[in-house]
């Protein structure tokens, strides 16, 4: 017999995170088409997505209604991903763990454990203590590293896209306790303009991204304190740089490390395999064998390949994805995959 | 003895055409270097140029002042220039001609001159008789059909960027009475984004633009009644559709007409020849040679070639520009040199 | 009981089409993981395909292998999928039939019916009089117009990008008698570079691409054939004329027709919903809503919008799809769907 | 009286740096329009450059003969610039310098001194010990920092386009001895495809490189060379990274230093402005503002930015040029100048 399908909701389904979010569900073999929600700030009307993205406009998808608890009691969601703001998802969380759902935030409200790295968001809980304990029960949905604690997880904080990229090209030398923290990673990251939302800016209008790139928020960009976190380095152990591209979507991080042993090729490749072996959404490339932005987009992989230098010790990852899958939506879908007890790759192949 | 310089001011100095037209004009060897003025609408604090375009920092550029007679006068000022919301310039032009300016406005206020055309512009005149009078005195801005008139213009209509391109491409087949005006002349015009305009919309988003094509405003362009005043046409005669490319500037408008008679490739090409000999800024490309929309970047060309089919009736133009320089600023520079009996290539070669 | 899946195999599987069509039978539902083959001229080394696209690097796919006939009979292939250039189609197509096998050739090699057409690809058959035959039993293979044709084929021409973007807009207005043919039809289409092919050419080179649009092939397109035969035209009743455009893949055409009499825009609707009902892969816009390139990217979709002038006798088609899918490989699965009764989604979903 | 005109020629006027740099003569005050020539290996066939670039078409420039030495002298010529790949100037620079002519020479054949960096090009010289001589007495033509040298020398290299963005931004603080260069000194280069030089590959066909980013040549670029000799470092102290971007031209390097001393902002700011006080085409920006490759496209600047941590001693550099101007033919124009004795700015404002 057929198990009943898993009923979710999405909040901010008209964001790019938000779309993808809704196309991915859209087509999951295991969870039933989702209402979509938007939280109208100031009451300001907001369209639906067919009219944002004529490109889904009769398709089936149900209109995006205004947010409220009643309607997701009536519609029996026990799932709720949340692709808003990281304000609206710091005030919403607290309720809707405490009626019982269960979470998949994708803003920055909740991956944070360390007041220092949570400072750069300027959250203003209303209730201080039980945002500490949310924040304490959190787990921070990366699957290749926090895979234990994702199944049994009541809220989920998505990572950030930069910091998925980092992390995951990152965790097998320091897990192996083969990189020279002290001499300092750096992660000189490149991303495409999706990354920055669709909220349209003098920053993401088309003449000022085209024929150019630019670094941006250097030394002060939000995802830093996640990949310090995840990764147990201290500050001055990591120089984060982003990029903007101009491409719509994916990320290229450029990952320089210093080794604190001398290794060959082959036994760096080693450390990222047998980290990565069974991993079924990360493709470790063969040493010398860079991996590119287009080779992950559309996909839910995050693409890992390096040279090492002739001197065993200078060494260069580069990490690729798609931002609004792997980076993003992809994750999303993979978490809660994890958290029914589903196969990784459910509705994501 | 060199003759004293030319006291210009620009006012709008901080969109696309305005920055453009700034650039030219400080390097322009007849000219002072202009000082630049805002409008505040509603007291909008609008930033200086070198914070919205960092590259002209520090190289000399005078701040951007808020606007005032005073100041004009105070600078003595003879030619202002608009690059405004046509709004604004409708407001402004009036008194700065009572004042004994000369004016190029860069806007489409003073373009057209029957009403059906001018309804999409939805016009407010504080003075409606006086509106109607400067209309009639306006001469519109395009050297190579209207250099008689440009020297003694006092208000110069600078041309739209679609309008200057399709003028150029029909009006020797039309002067020379070859085309067949009522089986119809097709424009299907293609634009780069900084046409648009540097508002930040949806639409200019690098995401909404990247990857992608999409056709606008079709029967509706403010344009196309530019287009049919100088050609006299008639509307039933002409369909002219802009469509937005995914690159920051330029124009190709591929035109479809079809010739009242059976002519050769040699005949279309001399009529073009004839028509434009002597005339420094557009250039004819032989028979069956296009012009691409690179050819033209960053001059003030226009590049004007075609296909003749082989039954000698059907013949496809293309013509192509840059749309801030031949399609704003460049053709500006170009009515000054006329206004002042310069040589047309002063200061844009 | 499940049904034994059907063996086919692709030769051509290194350029853009032949990699999309390798992706789409390698997740369809009914089909057995095609092996790849590919023709090596002149013994001209080739790399295989994850040589050559490595983000497929690893994921299962069998190396291509050289063709051969023994090879195909050994595998137990049915269906046999040419990407190839179309005098190796001409070359090899009689054969494959001779053996038995069905044929879905993506090349124009068996596309054209008159002698006029297809003099432009100047073929060379060995047996002119087998070729002649071959041509009249050739099916062009356009779903929604040759539907009832398709199943019982044994040789499918798959339809050019360009063409199906165009027969596709044209085809309800012309089969419905609207269209005034003699006032003429005009194309305005416009290509990403992947229809221009894989061949590293100056003209594919990024920085001549890049920033710009040129036209090409004006009066002298090998699509323009099918167009005319498909719709049964008159070559002095259509213009065709292809630009290419700075993006990686899709095609949108704006299309120009007169009608006979005067219509309103809800009637020239209701042509089209008649007309594409129930097809599964062509989308209607509603009236004056026109679809953009994006729109139809990575599906099988044909975009149909259109925007009528007041007059409701001139009218302006925009058709839009993706050239590897609708315009070249998920066109050819969906004829296969319809060679073996399948649904027109099965594996394009 | 006006002086009489310099009589130059440049060789290799059909690639990108050479088309770049006729353009820049043709409009020098002080320079004849250079006669242009090709070198046909194994008798080729090449376009003129008209032909090539047909936007250049019609303008008065000279067709591209074949080289000749006869043909030099013939026209007098005192100055040759050889745009030619390194093969070709290491041939046909013995002669010239023999002849008497003086030679500006883009390629990377005189920049290197050590032979551990010049072994990546592989030279095979007719007459070694001329060779080594020829390189001893070669002048590496970077203004800012051999501008004593450069004035009376006989040939000139042509610094790499990637080396000057990070010689320039790396000197100051190398020179004034505040880098801890054992900790290593990263640079994260990005560039724009002309780069890659015009021949088509597969590399830098429009579909590999749009929508993509990927590095290449990691630990093993030729440009490394010359970065170490002219700021003398060791090779493990530093990594030089390109990638290539989807944009046609412009280089953006991120260069990651720590500082041997605590510094403040000003400091570091101060001590580039001391550095280039005086310098016509470095331009330093303010802390923590950087620059964008828009800022620098069309014109011969190095743009200069940083940003440092606020331990004050991680120094993130920005250095931004133009690849076909700073960074080849505007470079060799400015070196021309100061071989003269002209202002550096002189055809270049």
């Amino acid at each position: 017999m057929m198990a009943a399908k898993l009923k979710t909701a999405v909040l901010g389904a008209t964001g790019y995170s938000g779309l993808e979010l809704t196309r991915l569900l859209g087509r999951h073999p295991r969870v039933d088409s989702p209402p979509l929600f938007r939280r109208d700030i100031n009451g300001a009307k907001r369209e639906n997505p067919a009219e944002i993205f004529p490109h889904i406009a009769g398709n089936g998808h149900s209109p995006v209604e205004p947010f409220s608890w009643s309607r997701l009691q009536e519609r029996g969601v026990e799932l709720l991903f949340l692709a808003t703001p990281h304000e609206v998802s710091r005030e919403l969380v607290p309720e809707a763990i405490a009626r019982g759902l269960r979470v998949i935030d994708l803003s920055g409200a909740w991956r944070l454990r360390q007041h220092e790295h949570r400072a750069v968001y300027g959250f203003q809980d209303a209730d201080a203590s039980a945002a500490e304990a949310l924040t304490e029960q959190a787990v921070y949905g990366l699957p290749e590293l926090n895979g234990d604690r994702i199944p049994s997880a009541s809220l989920v904080a998505n990572p950030g896209c930069y910091a998925t990229s980092v992390i995951l090209a990152l965790a097998p030398l320091l897990s192996a306790d083969l990189v020279d923290r002290d001499r300092g990673i750096i992660s000189d990251s490149k991303s495409g303009v999706s990354g920055a939302g669709k909220e349209p800016t003098s920053r993401t209008h088309f003449v000022s991204v085209a024929d150019n790139l630019s670094a941006y928020s250097v030394f002060g960009h939000r995802h830093t304190g996640e990949i310090l976190e995840q990764l147990k380095l201290e500050a001055c152990q990591l120089i984060f740089t982003p990029h903007l591209l101009p491409i719509p979507r994916g990320i290229l991080s450029t990952i320089y490390v210093y080794l604190n042993r001398e290794m060959t090729a082959a036994e760096v490749e080693s450390c990222f395999r047998d980290f990565y072996g069974s991993k079924r959404w990360v493709r470790v490339f063969a040493a010398s064998n860079l991996p590119q932005i287009t080779f992950s987009l559309h996909t839910n992989y995050c693409d890992l390949g390096f040279c090492l230098a002739a001197d065993g010790r200078r060494l260069v990852l580069v990490s690729c994805l798609d931002n609004l899958l792997k980076g993003a939506a992809g994750q999303a879908v993979q978490n809660m995959n994890l958290m029914y007890g589903w196969s990784e790759e459910e509705g994501l192949a």
